[in-house]
């Protein structure tokens, strides 16, 4: 078989497949994830149920592939964000908002069955753990240049963050979501100047106590 | 029936009500909540599988009924604690330490089973409730006097505190969850002073902007 057909073939499956998911994460939203069946999925994403078996065995394992599609995006996202921006301090702070942004709209797919059924899943915990690690890496980042603290080892600093942003989930508003990062960061900064604090022409002599070891 | 007997009854029942309460926590904490059995739970309180009975219809009602006696002790012990310090920031101090080790005890009892069937239970979001506003009229009062931010609801930043305190049932130390409540009021201070900031002579100066509004 010529390649081009393979590639048209490959695509087909992927349209089929991003289908699939998109109609069972609305199916469970809507309706439960227990009562939702294969015939209304086919159904649904207009296809026969004979296809969607080739596709998966089960509603399980659509929900799983779905939520790790989830996942890998937002992994993505926050990634885009972090490198879209300059500094540690200003990258974790867009980081951590646009992480409370998704634990917001994510609440909204979720009922507490599903997200139960979901966390199960490995994926998930390696997916924080990938989290954990940006996160971790950019407050270490942060110490040494002087904008967090450094009393306190960059992990378990990230651990903070994360179970805090767990909040942004039940807050009311994406503004409370916003005050509950900057409250979040107030803890990583520990009365370090926030980038607004410095004037232009002491970006670097802030803070006395670190301007040897970070060679400022 | 004289008073005494039915105080004599009432010890008593009150007495083998503990022990199936113990000896099911104990069992499943070992075994895992779903191959603890009714016999098992009789023999091993040394009572008749009859008058288990009496006392409880299955294991799930002993579990949920050990866990609010749980529940209202470790709230009692947060209550104590909070009336043995004084003024709202060593009070808030106070409290999230001990939660903070309460929660790190805990997570040995739980398997993630009996957790999640655990905390369904409605009396849990009640006791979160409880507890969450106990650490909002903290927050409340210390913004007051000028220990914690005013920037900030103190409903959102009791569910911040929470939400960040979490952490600790996942922290390998009681050093390490220490470490994981001073960030957390690092949070709430804000660059506010801490209580050993403070001079005695000057104890209500510190904080210029709030003497007016709070009467010092």
């Amino acid at each position: 078989m010529p390649k081009l057909w393979n590639e048209t073939i490959e695509t087909h499956r992927r349209a089929v497949r991003d289908a699939i998911l998109n109609t069972t994460a609305e199916l469970t939203a809507e309706h439960g994830l227990r009562s939702v069946t294969m015939s209304q999925i086919a159904e649904n994403a207009g296809i026969g149920r004979a296809t969607l078996y080739k596709y998966f065995p089960d509603v399980e394992a659509i929900l799983l592939a779905w939520h790790d599609r989830q996942i890998t995006e937002h992994l993505r996202q926050l990634a885009e964000v972090r490198d879209q921006t300059d500094g540690a301090g200003e990258q974790l702070e867009a980081v951590l908002r646009a992480f409370a942004h998704i634990s917001r709209q994510s609440r909204g797919h979720h009922g507490t069955e599903l997200s139960a059924f979901l966390h199960r899943d490995e994926r998930v915990v390696r997916a924080q753990q990938r989290l954990h690690g940006m996160i971790r890496d950019l407050v270490s980042e942060g110490a040494q240049t002087g904008v967090f603290r450094d009393d306190i080892a960059p992990d378990e600093l990230a651990t903070y963050c994360l179970h805090a942003l767990t909040a942004a989930a039940a807050l009311p508003s994406e503004a409370a979501a916003n005050r509950l990062v900057t409250v979040t960061l107030s803890g990583l900064r520990d009365g370090h100047p926030t980038p607004d604090d410095r004037r232009p022409t002491s970006r670097h002599q802030h803070q006395e106590r670190h301007t040897e070891r970070s060679g400022h």
